[in-house]
């Protein structure tokens, strides 16, 4: 099943910056990033459920906020894409 | 149906902060914004057209990125999020 994680961590301070990084890599290791902080996974149950506990060790949750959307198996009908396709380093920022 | 919003706009210059602002106000207009560049909206096939088309007409495609990821109409069990920042499903009340 295809399932969109997308994150919002405040990096105000360096142990912010450094869960931004981490949770970024952790997605990477899972599936496609496709915009600054939005990631597309291709997921079994268990395999979310590990990256959903990994995740989740890593982030403040009084600070950050993660929001996953389970969008099955017959996801092409479900998601379009306008305007430019970025490329990113897997952990860094976005490249123009 | 909920229909998820997602975007990145190249904020390098004054135009691009333009657009992410206007982006953001045309979105707030139709939806719940969840977090920093991601909004919900619960919208019928021809609200989702027009707010497509006044998105399209706001965005750089050689810089922008706009997603739409439809989630139909039975969306609660398809949506899970963790942290900081409150939020609600569209017709309830604030969840705090």
């Amino acid at each position: 099943m295809l399932v969109l994680i997308t994150y919002d961590v405040n990096t105000e301070d360096a142990a912010g910056r450094k869960r931004l990084r981490q949770i970024a890599k952790k997605c990477v290791d899972y599936g496609q990033r496709v915009q600054n902080s939005v990631f597309e996974c291709l997921l079994d149950a268990g395999q979310c459920r590990r990256l959903q506990a990994q995740l989740l060790s890593i982030m403040d949750p009084e600070k950050d906020s993660l929001r996953f959307y389970y969008l099955g198996k017959q996801y092409e009908k479900k998601v379009e894409h306008f305007g430019a396709k970025s490329t990113y380093l897997p952990e860094d920022s976005l490249i123009l």
